[in-house]
């Protein structure tokens, strides 16, 4: 991803708002923060799915390059997402650094930030992909996926009321499958591919409905896998006590099935110690999702939804490379952390 | 502006996102409390050039009513900016109601519902112009302007440093030309009128930089009025005391000029009383541009503003309809608050 500091210069002095200088180094701190620090899964799913999309002629060093800064636009999309996210839910670290908003005590200053990012996106769209034939594609399919975005977000946000507390009476499976689908399939794993597919000049709408289709389950194996390892995985592997989601009071896969199966006298237990940071608390959900077999159900889940996406990926009609869905299988599947 | 209740439905209830229906009911009251509840210069000036730019024949209900929504697109790309702004400020009231962040204590769930304003722009742009022959200039022009203005808020919000205390030595004209600039006369002033250029289908560059010159000049003389009135105006007119400019310590045109005049006690005086919410300091303030002769300034200024827009205007020499700039500046000009 060697062209992130191209894009930072495209970005803050390319002979525009010029006179601003003050704005244009200020944005390139936030980028470089913000942008190039994550695992960026996206990214290079988007530019693996290019590589697999093109015949072999067409995968000039030039191509290669507009699909590596089109995998910069989806970080950087990220990146605006989380700004907005660590400061609505006052998190303290992210990606092992302390969250952008707690930055210099930045605080609320950084909402802008989050939306300079944003801007950036279709900054290089417009700076890169102004004259190819998927362009206007490209812009719609960004604004679409960051409208679901947000509603996904809204939905996340109010499952937890203004004082931070739970609501459990949101916390059921459908609503648990909308918030998914919405805040982190559409981005995640839709995205990527879809915009590699624009790029390969793929037209043929079905085809996009398959992908999506699969690409969106995988977005929600995705997450299910992500709660567990929040609660269960990591703590075996490092050691670390805790998990984000009990004491955020998060509308999580383990509390909703949880909840599916408490006694009345679980309810309450569970009620009780939800969405504390007290360890003691936790460690009682803990317990408690223990007690309901949740680490087993995950397991048979996996399974399942491996063994389902598997064969929705054989089904695939119409032209399009299985590879590139097992190789994202493939990444979600063997992942610890 | 009668087509507002038929924009709410169009997102929130055009068969998108029809498994999310709280998600929909939200963004309703969303675009309730902060869209229509303004003065709506931006929307009004949008359809007042449309109508002088395009040939009467072509005045069709059809166009009107296209006329309209693109109105509303720049009122609710507006409405996400105050969102986000106010949040930010830490404001209490806009528009005469408590901030919207303030609404049921939304707190900073409401930076999400800042994007959702923003989100809907796209999503009505996308339903309405989808198939017109501006619809990617039309894109184009909102995705630059909101940039700029997030470049402009930049600047506005770091003149102030992280406790809130202004940054004095930043109080200078040209950076105060700069925020002004970015901040607002792009959105408030060139945006309505470009896209009215735009639908009604001029193409010719130079005559989009010839409104841009003006549209510019008149944002920037709206912004020293705004700043002005929030000191000299309402008071006069209202009764009320104070200024929410000298109490947040904004970089305002009336600090800018009278750091260029104070002697070094002066200075020493103003910087004691500047930002603070104290009334005894507000008054020591405002006595001290009165001692400078600040009101005086602005009314020259205001007559040599006027008189070079004016003659800007008549110079205008590639077919655009004089009397839109006109109309612009007696708004502008006529008003008190």
């Amino acid at each position: 991803m060697a062209v992130f500091p191209d894009i930072v210069r495209d970005l803050t002095d390319a002979g525009r708002h010029t006179d601003i200088p003050e704005a244009n180094k200020w944005f390139a701190k936030v980028l470089q923060y913000n942008v190039p620090t994550g695992k960026k899964y996206r990214g290079f799913a988007l530019v693996y799915s290019y590589k697999k999309l093109v015949p072999p002629e067409q995968l000039t060093p030039e191509n290669l390059r507009l699909a590596y800064i089109m995998g910069w636009c989806v970080e950087m999309l990220q990146a605006h997402f989380l700004v907005e996210d660590d400061i609505i839910d006052q998190s303290e670290t992210r990606r092992g650094k302390p969250c952008w908003y707690k930055y210099n005590s930045l605080g609320l200053a950084a909402i802008n930030d989050g939306l300079l990012l944003e801007s950036g996106v279709y900054h290089l769209l417009r700076l890169y992909f102004r004259n190819m034939p998927y362009y206007l594609h490209t812009l719609d399919l960004f604004l679409q996926v960051t409208q679901k975005t947000i509603l996904g977000q809204h939905l996340d946000i109010h499952s937890t009321d203004r004082n931070g507390r739970p609501k459990f009476d949101k916390f059921t499976m459908d609503r648990y499958n909308s918030i998914v689908k919405y805040k982190t399939a559409f981005y995640s794993c839709y995205l990527p591919v879809a915009l590699a597919m624009q790029m390969a000049g793929f037209k043929d709408d079905e085809m996009y409905r398959q992908a999506k289709t699969i690409l969106l389950e995988m977005g929600h194996f995705f997450q299910v896998q992500d709660d567990y390892l929040d609660c269960f995985g990591e703590s075996e592997i490092t050691g670390k006590l805790g998990s984000k989601d009990i004491e955020a009071g998060k509308c999580s896969w383990l509390a909703v099935v949880a909840l599916q199966r408490v006694t009345p006298k679980q309810r309450a237990l569970f009620e009780q110690c939800y969405g504390y940071k007290d360890p003691v608390k936790v460690a009682a959900v803990k317990d408690l999702y223990e007690q309901l077999g949740l680490p087993a159900t995950y397991t048979t889940y996996e399974e399942e939804s491996y063994n389902l996406i598997s064969t929705q990926i054989q089904q695939i009609s119409r032209g399009l490379p299985h590879q590139i869905f097992f190789k994202f299988l493939d990444t979600i599947y063997r992942r610890e952390g």
